[in-house]
Formats: C-alpha cells, structure tokens, sequence
C-alpha cells in the first residue's frame, strides 16, 4: 500500500477543494507527500486541461502549485513540531498570494511533477516554493504564502 | 444581442483554451468586455469550484484572473493600434507571470466580477491589474505580465 498522502490526513470539512479534497468527485484531488526535505505531487492533466492544443492550461498549473503548496505548509508545521499528521490540533492552510511564472510551455499527456520546499516559516505563515516539471524540465516556478486557518473560518 | 466578448474574435487554434476558448465544452468559457477604460468579466463559479464549503476555490480565482488578463491584453494592444478586433494579424497572449494577492474570502453561489485594468504596455508585453469582486467586496487582486504569443507558439 503506498505511503499516505498529506491530504490524506485532511479533517472532512477541509476534503471539499476543487485542487486538493478527497470528496471532491470533479476536483483534480491532488496527493502530495515527502521525499526528503521536498513535497512532491505528481499529476496528469485532463484532456479538457488544454492552453493551446498539447499545451496544459497555466490556470491548471496554477492550481497544482497552490494546493501542493498550503499541502505542504501544512505537513511542514507539524513536521517543526516533531507531530505526526493524524495528531490534534489539525492544521490546516490557506493561500495569501500565489505566484507563478510560465517559463515554458507545458507539454499536455505527460505526467507532470510538482516538488515544493519550505522556504520558511514566520508565525502563523509558511512560504513555499514549487517547481513544475515535465519530461524532466521545468517549465513554470511558483511561490506561495500560505497562512494558517482561522478557527471558525468558513463557519457562516 | 449581446456586444460580442474578446474571445469571440479569438482564431479556431486558440479557442481551446481550459478558461476562455468557446470550443473547450469543459472548460470556464469566460466572456469579457470594455466598459470604458476597464475589462468586464461575469462568471459564476461551479459548485464543484468550492475550497472550503461556501467558499470559492482560489486556483478558480487564479484561472479567471490569467484569461481575463490574456484576452485584455490582446484587446487593449488592439486599441492602441486603433484596430478593431476582428481584423488582421490576430493578437493573443499567453501568461509570462501570475500573482495573485486573497485578500477575503469569495463566497461561492453568486456571480463574480473580474475587472482589468492595463498598467502598461512594453513592447510586446502588457501588464494587466485585475480585482476579483463578490456582492460589491474587492476579495482577491491579482496581476498579470502576457506576452504576446509568438508565431509558431503550439505548432509541435
């Protein structure tokens, strides 16, 4: 059986996202994990996932870079807190600014590989930065400040 | 009937676009004007397009942010040209950078308003400023830098 996925240990009101909730049936429900120090998400984009014909969609790799990012945030406060990721308090993170810059087209039916690192951690705010690759070149560099979750967010 | 959007002028090979071309059945369909000075688009989110229940999923925000910015970039280099946009040669962008700041929380159910504003013109790059309202509230703000597409972009 393979290794849990961060979103894997996601409480269920947080496991609705487009990008990342495993309750999502038409999301792209991403699983992110370590390998060492890096996060690493690998994902195929959808045919419908097109820019140009055989160019996968910047908004879509956008979308990769934002949840394997808060995912990540979220793996690295409890991983600084020596704290597996099925113990209470769960954490959990939004986006405040998301960054990416396109540096190549993106070549759509391949399997992409999304590989984040902590750049650090400030309080309640972790910043990640993401790196997409295809056939083994990296075609677009993301940044994310992810904050961590109000209590009551989403509570209306 | 409706002034025709951008995109409707968009050339069959780039109309396939996850988050603007009319041809992508799948896809967001986005559809934006000038009103004055600013670029307009109206889009309702999915219900899938949830990040947690109720609320809008960012890298939705991010996708409508990137192609309401490209096709705005493609209007306005029309403009200072004072050509119209069904004529020749055709203009479209592709995505050099995205950055996109949230500032609230989107509520999902109710129709969004993307304005675009051009920043500058470089050449042939425009920087586009967009905001994100939901019910009159400024709630992500973004900025895009397009490149105009090169010939031969997507022709593998």
């Amino acid at each position: 059986m393979p290794e849990p996925a961060f979103q894997d240990y996601y409480p269920e009101n947080v496991s609705h996202c487009y990008g990342c909730g495993s309750l999502n049936a038409l999301g792209l429900r991403i699983r992110t994990r370590w390998e060492g120090d890096e996060s690493v998400t690998r994902f195929t984009p959808r045919p419908e996932h097109t820019a140009i014909p055989g160019f996968v969609y910047g908004g879509l790799l956008a979308s990769l870079v934002d949840c394997h990012s808060t995912g990540t945030a979220a793996a690295a406060m409890y991983r600084q807190e020596g704290r597996a990721m099925d113990t209470l308090p769960a954490y959990r993170f939004v986006t405040a600014s998301l960054h990416v810059d396109y540096l190549a087209p993106t070549p759509l039916g391949v399997e992409l590989e999304v590989r984040g690192r902590v750049k650090r951690i400030e309080g309640r705010k972790v910043v990640v930065e993401a790196t997409v690759s295809a056939l083994g070149k990296v075609t677009a560099r993301g940044e994310v400040v992810a904050a961590q979750m109000r209590e009551g967010f989403g509570q209306v």
